[in-house]
């Protein structure tokens, strides 16, 4: 898993080494522990990646000039360093690593960069769609604890894409759809309406679509609905869920995907009644989400 | 050097390792084969860092909005990203691996972000200040092969900043001063004019100064003189010269200090003839710097 060093270390392997350990110790007066932890060790595995793979100039000046392309295109709702980030699995495996494995927890996956803070708030059945297009989709589930026992009160912050693949922040007119939160009720369960789930690319017309394109990568991502779950006492839930047979499950841009976060979306022809008797004028699907949260603290390195 | 890995793997462990064999995976089609490698390793290399680390998703958001700004401070002349690489050493290991140790070829070290294209020529002898305020430094040297013959009309790039720390570029008018380039006489000689050199800080009113702050090092460089020499059938030569006795020699802000660069530079008081009779009407100093460029191609992975 690291560069081949040769055992007898020639005048420039020394040369190398030497380097390195000469950077880790200009951060050894860091006041901030931790940072000095993370720049040392972002040194070590930096320094090993350029070593190992002989990195040439020309290839240091892409790269130099790959991150600039990246600041160019960043805007509040164009964010390539979280693409970038994303599609290397480096905002899934930090995001493995901060929720670990828990009993039957349940599992997390990757933020997205389409978040956004002080989402309106709709009552148990409400719709989050809000004028989003797309087939109605009745979302419902409990939240409970890994002790088996309902959360009530719970948050839930749900956003989701339409179905020509846009969220709200896309939108040239700043309206709010597809985005809302909600609370569970007093046993724990949570129920409203959205729109069934559709797959669409990341944003790839920027450095990062470039060099997916250049791999032969696909930037679609498998289609998905977003939740944040927060509750007093619990470890907070980033997750989405997926569609069971979805095409794209196995090679989602973002490595988002995980096996039981594959959820059936059960397909209801036009006319056939809804669970609450809304009309909604076409078919509609319907799909069933448990939740489970482990203890605040419980595995946890955040 | 790796991430301390638990002799049995927990499911914890087996899910962070089987997301670092899915992303390079994603990779395997990559057309171009070097991308692929250069990609694969980042991967693993990243990967290794976030795991060993545990990065909490906190980090990661102060690192992904580090990277913002570096994009957001970057312009045509200012290159936050390669002050990012040039602090954390990366530009020097990159400088290393592609100028591997051959015979008593001279060292290299960093470019730096000042080069600028279409300098002007001066001749043998010629001031490279061209109105670059600093004490009057007379250099000479030779230039000669691994082989000991010396190279005639090899190319000198040369450039320095004036005694208030800044290049021409960082200037508001738009003047070129001490830069130039000249050429080696039929005995590989050189000569000319500049300024002695003093210490100056990288740019740090950036996202890099603040990290520079936070981990208590200096922005300062060791006083330096740049050079970059090329002659056709030689490996091209990216170096300065460093001033024996400058006490940033130690700490220099990008790790681009090597023994065999430091020189002396001797005084002159003001009144001191000069070797070329040139009224200078001051003190001045003098330094030799021989340069020694391997054949192309020598041990270089570029």
């Amino acid at each position: 898993m690291t560069a081949a060093v040769p055992p007898q270390h020639s005048e420039q392997e020394a040369r190398e080494e030497r380097l390195v350990q000469q950077v880790q110790a200009s951060f050894d007066n860091a006041p901030d522990p931790r940072l000095k932890e993370l720049l040392q060790a972002l040194t070590r595995h930096l320094h090993a990646f350029i070593r190992e793979v002989r990195l040439t100039e020309q290839e240091w000046e892409t790269a130099i000039a790959f991150l600039r392309r990246c600041g160019d295109i960043t805007t509040d709702t164009r964010q390539e360093f979280i693409l970038l980030s994303d599609v290397l699995g480096l905002s899934m495996q930090t995001i493995g690593v901060n929720h670990p494995a828990e009993g039957d927890a349940t599992e997390a996956t990757v933020f997205g960069p389409f978040f956004v803070e002080d989402s309106p708030e709709v009552p148990l059945g409400g719709d989050i769609a809000q004028g989003a297009s797309g087939e109605p989709c009745w979302v419902t589930g409990t939240v409970r604890g890994t002790d088996g026992l309902p959360i009530p009160g719970a948050r839930l912050e749900v956003w989701e894409a339409d179905d020509d693949g846009f969220y709200d922040v896309q939108y040239d007119d700043g309206r709010t759809a597809g985005r809302a939160h909600l609370f569970s009720d007093d046993d724990g369960r949570y129920r409203f309406w959205g729109v069934t789930p559709t797959p669409y690319p990341i944003p790839h017309d920027g450095p990062v679509g470039e060099l997916l394109e250049a791999v032969g990568r696909s930037p679609m991502r498998a289609a998905h609905l977003h939740f944040m779950v927060t509750a007093p006492g619990y470890r907070r839930l980033v997750t989405h869920i997926f569609v069971e047979g979805d095409e794209l499950l196995g090679s989602d841009a973002v490595f988002g995907v995980k096996d039981s976060l594959v959820q059936r979306f059960v397909r209801h022809p036009a006319g056939s009644p809804t669970p609450d008797g809304r009309q909604v004028g076409g078919p509609w699907s319907e799909v069933t989400f448990d939740i489970v949260l482990p203890p605040e603290g419980a595995g946890a390195t955040a």
